[in-house]
């Protein structure tokens, strides 16, 4: 059992203290939750990964009530949420370390855990990304296959950095990473997992794919939403392994994230510069329908399905 | 070039900002440095892997000399440096990260790294460790193979810190870790990489085998001192790819470590329960050779060559 007695919590405010094991090794986890009409998006999806990470990384971590209640007053301390206030979006980002420790990777003999709550701006998101799709290019970096590790949000995350890195300068959005290739495999050949900090989906003849998160990236949130809105809508879903040339001739790509929604995916560019998928044809069906839900609670623009993107 | 205008770097003393994205994605490099009467031991060693860490993530760190001047005065701060005192070991921690940054993986645009410097006492490893040998055992976490970030010391150890915790409670000083396995290969066949936080050296018919680091792992400060070192006294040295069976016939097995120096190895043990070496018949002549420079250095007991270990 991980979930502790709420005394065993050290809440941080601004400044945490450089012994603390989450900067030390990254030896935490982390969410990053919409919050849209004072209302915490999805909360129930985020609460469920935190005990997965937890259980995988034998980490500590509040009970539920503690950890809405430090988030609300939070909220209310920062001035973000009160009765005149309720229609202000914010992001808010939970962070739950090993506590602080001594030298040495060994776990504290008593442990503490720290938790940090931070307050963040609604990220705008332009209505053109919503519109006509964004442009993603295919990341050098790759993701390591680690099954331990997989699905959760943990604060290793220098794989993504480098991948998000890659793209400074350009006029892509997001990156795709696929795992990295074993050694007897040729790169193009490599799994893809999801974007820097999206999910991936496609559709095909009106079905849905998605990759497996089972040997590296993140199970995400609007991920799992859409796992479940696809059971109540009838709509057919595979989760499996996917190369590029599985989205070369798709109807539909588009990512998936807490904060942004359906996103639909205009074109993939490979790091050979090829360009390897075009929305150009295909009206957006299925994300459309997604959207109509997924968005219109993120209070995000809704994809038009009947607009081919362009 | 990531050496940077040392004003851009914030030197912190105690607490770090939650918004440092050291702590949000590990996003940064350590070193662990032993002080010795005084002296940084193999300073040249860690700045140079400090380089090539920064090289890789494209990291600024400040120049050589503000760096030495920086670890000095707080060297002195804390009493722990001045002439009555040079007798005293410590072990010195810095860390340099990509500074604060907003939420997002992307790189801030106008980055300030920030460099922590602690001073930790010496710890003690008993005369038996050195004289006996310690006990290995086989950890179940295993490495992901990530090319763009072996061989350097940055801040995502969650693979470590899960391996490490396997050992709790049992009488294993460390851990063994092997790359995580392709699918076609089964686990026995994964190539061996080092322990938690050490390296590995075997001797087989009087020549020194250590693991390639070039798909995971750290490249050791002690590691690259025997390196050079094995050249100046010509014993045959070979890097490259080895599986647990290479290591059953050695006649020496030694782990490497900033802090501890050579320290031999008595039994190498399973997941399975499975002992798969012992060094009950088998006197340490290299590793005793070479402990007597390292060790000697480190102000560590000696390896004896001429006692067999039990």
């Amino acid at each position: 059992m991980t979930i502790i007695d709420n005394t065993q919590i050290n809440l941080i405010k601004t400044n945490i203290d450089v012994n603390d094991r989450g900067l030390a090794y990254g030896d935490g986890l982390f969410e990053t939750i919409a919050c849209v009409n004072g209302e915490l998006h999805n909360w129930h999806l985020h609460w469920k990964r935190l005990i997965l990470g937890a259980e995988r990384l034998s980490l500590m971590i509040p009970d539920e009530n503690f950890l809405l209640d430090s988030i609300n007053s939070k909220l209310f301390q920062n001035n973000d949420l009160n009765t005149q206030n309720h229609s202000i979006n914010k992001v808010i980002k939970v962070i739950i370390t090993r506590g602080k420790g001594g030298r040495g990777y060994q776990f504290p003999q008593q442990p503490r855990s720290t938790l940090i709550i931070s307050i963040h701006n609604w990220p705008e998101k332009p209505v053109d990304d919503y519109q006509n799709g964004i442009k993603l290019k295919v990341c050098q970096t790759c993701l390591a296959p680690q099954p331990a590790l997989a699905g959760i949000k943990h604060l290793n995350r220098l794989e993504q950095v480098l991948a998000r890195n890659e793209l400074n300068g350009s006029d892509y959005q997001d990156g795709i990473m696929q795992v990295c290739p074993e050694t007897s495999v040729s790169s193009s050949d490599s799994k893809i997992i999801e974007a820097t900090s999206s999910n991936i989906f496609f559709v095909k003849n009106n079905q849905l794919f998605t990759p497996k998160i089972d040997t590296c990236g993140v199970q995400g949130t609007i991920r799992q939403e859409i796992i479940s809105l696809t059971r109540k809508m009838a709509i057919k879903l595979e989760q499996g392994y996917y190369v590029l040339d599985d989205l070369s001739d798709a109807s539909e790509v588009f990512l998936t994230n807490s904060i942004f929604g359906v996103v639909p995916v205009l074109s993939i560019t490979d790091s050979d510069n090829i360009q390897r998928f075009s929305a150009q044809q295909n009206p957006a069906k299925i994300s459309a329908k997604l959207s109509n839900i997924i968005n219109k609670a993120l209070n995000r623009p809704e994809l038009m399905s009947d607009i081919i993107l362009r």
